[in-house]
């Protein structure tokens, strides 16, 4: 019987159900692998408050380097979350030829050409099926399950917080505030919950799915990215009378060879599309292979469980693989072009907020006109003769600069008090 | 660079895609592996006929033991379907020392037991992911990306010819006979579909899913399986009243330890639940771990490009983790005793086709009182005095023995001349 021997960096929510998992599936994962994962020292700057789990003494430490300087441990998982000491954790790991498994996200996202540089010159593994979408295996989906196909396009709802916001104000006619105060209440949000909101958490996950899928550096700041706060329900109202939702959605795209788009925004998505069937803080991804075609996928995104069965399931990846593969992660990268927002061509749901007042439908329309923006229906329910009303249009194709153009002339007529544009995802 | 070198038993459609996309991707997949992909031989009875695909003429056998017998080939991918001779070239590959990739579905399921212990004492693999759901890598995700996780229930849509019909059926307004001569039209359903809509090859298939699940050795015979050739227009008509639609289920659950059910059936699913909302020739499943929670997938089940996508992965895995891995399918087996479909406890929808006249439903429900089984509600629509009109109900939790029980009693009703029951699945 072989043995794995963990140093665990973090001992959170997360931690804690990593240790719990070990600890109650022991046999059943020892009978699966032939190999005990034992858990040699957790480190955490708390060690005496209660967790889920009980661990002995003798494996709590404050001093982390208990664990990076100890030779016989194999792995270290890394949970602590954030960029530094995380980064410094990691890096030492690899290079006192340690795997490493991390759910951290940010890190990746934003040190990950250097760590997994290290990593390949150590000829260790990081391995971070925890860090996208929790229990949803799409890491090793795109890594070694759909090793012949090139993925084409890939849309995901990688941000459970978000979800459940757009979820609940459709679900309750809430507004915005509302819901994300409701999630707040719930636990699903955190008390700043602007990361989540403002497409920022779903720009990490994005870039790491994308670097996978087109074996290409990234950059984080080449993402474009725009959040939900300012879409109302009465655009999930509009919405569903189009027969749409709105979803906040992680985007990459192959576009011709050496192009590609990687985007986060909130799109108007068909009633039809399984992506807009996901309620509440679950995630889903579709994408489109090459060889394999359409592929959807839906689980959960976070929390204690979900997230440590996707670490679980990299320790057994160690053993089942042990030593470094260079398979795993081609070294060499592709050159990537990333395509900007402002170059593509969608349709978009525009609503404006105007003083209902003749002439005002003419002068908007003028206005997309003369940028080449076509109009495909409109619909302006309210009418109270001076006052404020929604007009909410739906377009043809159009060039997103175009669009953008558009609506910035229309912001300089006095009579158009707010307005807001949502590409619709086809 | 490494080179596999492969043996291609079956030069039909799956066949053709597989060396297709070895040679579409040849530079790729080189790329990824650092290893070469070469088709060293392909044995069809048929080496004349034009294929999608050209290959060189030396490559063309049509004896199968070239391949067999080649010292140099690594690896056998077989294809050619069917239980004889397709049993003795795979049990001949794994003497030979050769790893076998088969699609085999029937094969797997009929004989899976005596070919897996040969493997094991070969030391060598049978991977067998493009034998259920096609391009779905479910055999991937229950074998290795689920490591933490024990599978407590699966329901999935495995056969999309079934599924086909049962849409058409629904969006067209047809009748089974309509949907399915559509089905076969359209090349969805072969000329015999009855393997497909009696539920025979959605029992191949989670036959070979539950082996894994439960780790245990199960009987092909001891799994129950009906199909949908009973199903009528007006059933999925009132189904939808009630806000569920009928979709062909293969299920693998776990009860109390070391008792698992498998069962193929016709079910009522709720319109809110994602399975339901799988239309067409697609597959999906639907999972719950033990730790990961509630996962779903979606794709293609069958169709050239879709399956071959699975073949390659296999070769993909070969070369990721070559030799003999003990871990990926545990020797050692756990005992499972299969509860009988009678032991079941669930709701029914039972349609009854009896003569409207005073006393009929009466008659009915005191039968079904008799047997314990309480009526949730009744939907009789159509009164036309002395005529064959359609009653319809749903049952609450009742066991399956006394509903087939009352059903048999009904039957001697002389009033009654139909009657089909199906199970609601929550």
């Amino acid at each position: 019987m072989k043995t794995l021997n963990i140093g665990l960096i973090g001992f959170g929510t997360i931690g804690s159900g990593v240790v719990k998992v070990l600890e109650e599936k022991k046999n059943e994962l020892q009978q699966k692998t032939n190999c005990e994962f034992r858990i040699r020292a957790i480190a955490d700057k708390d060690i005496s408050s209660p967790r889920c789990v009980r661990v002995s003494k003798d494996v709590l430490t404050k001093d982390v380097h208990k664990i990076l300087d100890d030779p016989e441990i194999d792995v270290v998982i890394e949970l602590i979350g954030g960029i530094h000491p995380a980064k410094e954790f990691v890096i030492n790991a690899l290079k006192n030829r340690k795997d490493v498994i991390t759910a951290n996200k940010a890190l990746l996202a934003e040190e990950g050409e250097e760590l997994f540089r290290i990593a390949a010159e150590s000829e260790k593994e990081i391995l971070f099926e925890a860090s996208v979408c929790g229990g949803i295996p799409i890491i090793k989906t795109l890594r070694q399950n759909l090793f012949a196909d090139k993925i084409e396009s890939l849309s995901g709802i990688v941000n459970g917080t978000s979800n459940y916001v757009l979820s609940k104000m459709e679900e309750n006619d809430w507004e915005f505030e509302e819901a994300l105060a409701q999630a707040k209440r719930e636990g699903i949000a955190e008390a700043d919950a602007s990361l989540d909101t403002q497409g920022l958490d779903s720009r990490h996950k994005i870039v790491i799915l994308a670097r996978l899928i087109f074996n290409a550096n990234i950059k984080l700041e080449d993402i474009f990215y725009q959040g939900i706060e300012n879409i109302k329900l009465e655009d999930l109202r509009y919405a569903r009378e189009f027969g749409y939702t709105i979803k906040l959605l992680a985007i990459a795209k192959s576009f011709k060879e050496g192009t590609g788009g990687v985007y986060v925004y909130p799109a108007l998505i068909s009633e039809k599309h399984l992506l807009s069937k996901v309620r509440g803080a679950f995630n889903a991804l579709s994408l489109k292979g090459d060889v394999v075609g359409e592929l959807f996928f839906y689980g959960k995104g976070a929390g204690m469980l979900p997230t440590a069965s996707a670490v679980v399931a990299d320790l057994g990846e160690i053993v089942r693989s042990p030593g470094y593969q260079a398979t795993r992660l081609p070294v060499k990268k592709a050159k990537l072009k990333i395509k900007k927002i402002d170059e593509l061509e969608k349709s978009y749901y525009i609503r404006f907020l105007a003083v209902d007042q003749p002439g005002v439908l003419a002068a908007i329309a003028k206005i997309l006109g003369e940028q080449g923006v076509s109009i495909g229906s409109v619909v302006q329910k309210e009418r109270k003769e001076k006052e404020i009303v929604p007009i909410v249009m739906m377009t043809h194709y159009a060039k997103e600069k175009s669009v953008q153009k558009a609506l910035a002339e229309i912001d300089k007529l006095p009579i158009v008090k707010e307005k807001l544009a949502i590409r619709i995802e086809e």
